[in-house]
């Protein structure tokens, strides 16, 4: 019910928040992500906001005011939390409640809002004005495989001859993440140091990495949990989404290199990875649900319990992810980020019901702001490739960059910047904002 | 200073708790391991006890009693909590306080606890009067790989001309597992249903895995953390590990044997992974320090980070690891449980301080409470192996139990149970209690 479209995807409908219908923006009234915020300086406790345009409703305040029936009750009480882990518990249709009166509340005419005069600082402050943080307490960090693109760019260079193996077409591939340092954009990574062994050499060394990769993915965070043996079922698997946002797995390829066999990647990605601030609902994004790309001819079907049936209609999901990067050199001369990928989650072999279905089959427990990432979410041109280690060819092609800088991996002072968006004809672009990081340099005795 | 040995390991020591004075008995004086329960059946919230003998120091009521003095009180009060979490993070002086405290309070001869009428149900009740609860709230679970003898054996099997990958003597090899479906000892273990490949097939099934398996692990609760971006020192090493318990890490073999490639161990593994409900602290583990196995001829030195110095004569641990089964048929017949494997954490090829020092070396953060298993512990012999891929060759060569049965795997209703030990001349036996759990099978619709 909660997800069809409806009059809060309505591309007329437009907002008082003057900021919110300019062209271009991520938050129209038909997006209304979620997130965490405090008023910069504040000494107040962080909750959760809805944004719109350039500013933030602080669901609190308004709460508090008066300004919400009792069917966003709820929701609302949910976002005075320091993460979004109970508002994501409580299933879509709560959520939903919140998110349509916030429309009725922020659609172009409604006086109630601006009827209390410190409405500026108080129930709708300007983002400008915020501190964001990672949104939800993540009990568990799962990322997936699901581009066949990117296994099979990254697969041939690790092996030439068989680069996407044979249980790719069948099993959503995945491994568990490291949870602890999954960071909110904005907060510096620095160069991790650890183990490589160089192809012309007998002996590993122990250093800062000297292939620093960013991969732009999606992420899916959980709402509605499972209990301990006990498997999903896929009809209901996307119901227990809560919603999506910008994942940039950062990876230290010299090191994944050495350390992965053969157990995965472990140090070469668990130094951090960053997630965007605000959270897209499935409600928000369901004018863009899509069939999952087409497999590619004698390709196999999915199992049973991967098969969404007639529901596969509206299983995947068209966003796209743009990964630019800006240098030290570039800001000092004033040059714009540079787009290094386009990618498309329609591009996508499994779906995001899938992969969470696949998780919880084998009856592991998962629960509201888990957080799976797609995997690098590349394409079949060269623009679609969502990492350096394809753009440039496992490092052996540079990237040239404006300013005649090139890059075969992130140099220190890069800041990398994923953006994301979706766009369909009749529907007003629903944006997910940014994921941007700078590179620190490595630890001084490292 | 708090890890030396003294007199709290004194073998002739005894307690006025009779029955830790037992031959055999895990808790005796010298132990003293933590842990969270709550009496069975009463309205209280689960906190943390001591166990001795066959009972359970009460922290929380001995405090409130008033029996600690104030160098106890700061551990004595992070004890009233529903897991270790608060107790872990104090550090290692904390915890080695109130050990002593009561190590004096539970001395033959000391009245103090005695002095009060209800001490048997209300300060020290016994052990099976208790509810046990997994001991930490667990932000990450790590496996590694550090027993060369099982990733010799298990290396084999999948890659009969090549097992040990040139990493292994350089690397402590390891990978992110799941934190949400970790459960204390005693919990049931749904049989997971998964995607495998039939060696004989191009079509993969979906199903209950027909290769279920034990692994019997130590594990490693992490206390004081480190902050992301900030590497630990391996001389700092052990002062931030807490304490040890017993780990099962249940595997799936065929789901393994299909999805593991390229990025490893998944589903196979995050159905469940069991620990025991009592940590032994690394105080009470000091006579049994050890230097680390000796490596075999040719094989290389640890790089600098992970070279213990002149402490590796103490930076190994000598435990002894036992895993048994017991059928459904064989406690009909009431046959015991028969012992499968004695694996001995001083043939491991990475120390504990190795493990949590690789971990941190990228700068990944870890925190109080964050658990790191050891991976199989395996040795040299056949009854060294530590799980039943090993054990029966990859499920080739089954192996009799006492009353005719066989097994290649894990059959439902079978329950394994691993139990842990170290004995050393001159030094108190000390025990882990017992890490128990049965298999329940498949779910009907899997």
């Amino acid at each position: 019910m909660s997800r069809a479209i409806d009059e809060t995807h309505d591309a007329s409908r437009r907002s008082w928040v003057e900021s919110a219908n300019r062209a271009g923006c991520d938050f129209p009234l038909q997006n209304l992500p979620f997130g965490i915020f405090r008023r910069r300086g504040a000494d107040e406790p962080p909750r959760a906001g809805v944004a719109i345009g350039d500013r933030i409703v602080d669901v609190t305040a308004c709460q508090t005011t008066g300004l919400f029936t009792d069917s966003a009750a709820t929701a609302a009480e949910a976002c005075t939390e320091p993460t979004l882990n109970r508002l994501m518990a409580l299933g879509p249709d709560a959520a939903s409640a919140l998110r349509r009166e916030l429309w009725r509340l922020l659609l172009d005419g409604d006086e109630r809002v601006r009827a209390h005069a410190d409405w500026e600082t108080r129930l709708v402050p300007g983002m400008a004005t915020a501190e964001l943080f990672c949104p939800a307490e993540i009990g568990d960090f799962t990322d997936f495989f699901s581009s066949l693109h990117h296994a099979t760019n990254a697969g041939r260079l690790f092996r030439p001859d068989n680069p996407v193996l044979p249980n790719y077409r069948h099993v959503p591939v995945g491994y568990h993440g490291r949870a602890s340092s999954v960071v909110v954009g904005g907060t510096a990574i620095r160069r991790p140091a650890g183990q490589t062994m160089a192809d012309d050499s007998d002996q590993p060394v122990f250093g800062p990495t000297k292939a620093l990769d960013y991969e732009a993915e999606l992420g899916f965070f959980v709402g509605r949990g499972n209990a301990l043996g006990s498997p999903r079922d896929i009809r209901d698997a996307d119901d227990c989404l809560f919603g999506m946002c910008l994942v940039n797995d950062w990876s230290a390829r010299d090191i994944q290199k050495w350390e992965a066999r053969p157990l995965g990647p472990f140090l070469a990605k668990s130094f951090a990875t960053s997630v965007s601030p605000w959270i897209v609902t499935f409600e928000a994004l369901a004018p863009f649900r899509v069939p999952p790309s087409a497999r590619p001819e004698g390709d196999p079907a999915p199992l049973a319990y991967l098969d969404h049936g007639p529901a596969s209609e509206r299983a995947g999901v068209d966003v796209r992810i743009e990964a630019y990067v800006s240098t030290r050199n570039m800001r000092a001369s004033d040059i714009p980020p540079a787009r290094l990928s386009l990618g498309h989650a329609r591009d996508l072999y499994w779906t995001p019901g899938q992969l969470l279905t696949h998780h919880a089959s084998n009856g592991c427990d998962m629960h509201p702001g888990d957080l799976m990432g797609s995997g690098t979410v590349s394409g079949p041109e060269r623009e679609n490739e969502g990492c350096l280690l394809e753009l440039t060819r496992g490092g052996r092609e540079p990237v040239t960059l404006p300013g005649g800088e090139t890059r075969r991996f992130l140099a220190d002072g890069d800041e990398v910047i994923l953006k994301g968006y979706c766009e369909a004809e009749g529907f007003a672009r629903i944006g997910f904002g940014e994921c941007r990081a700078r590179i620190l340099p490595a630890q001084a005795n490292s």
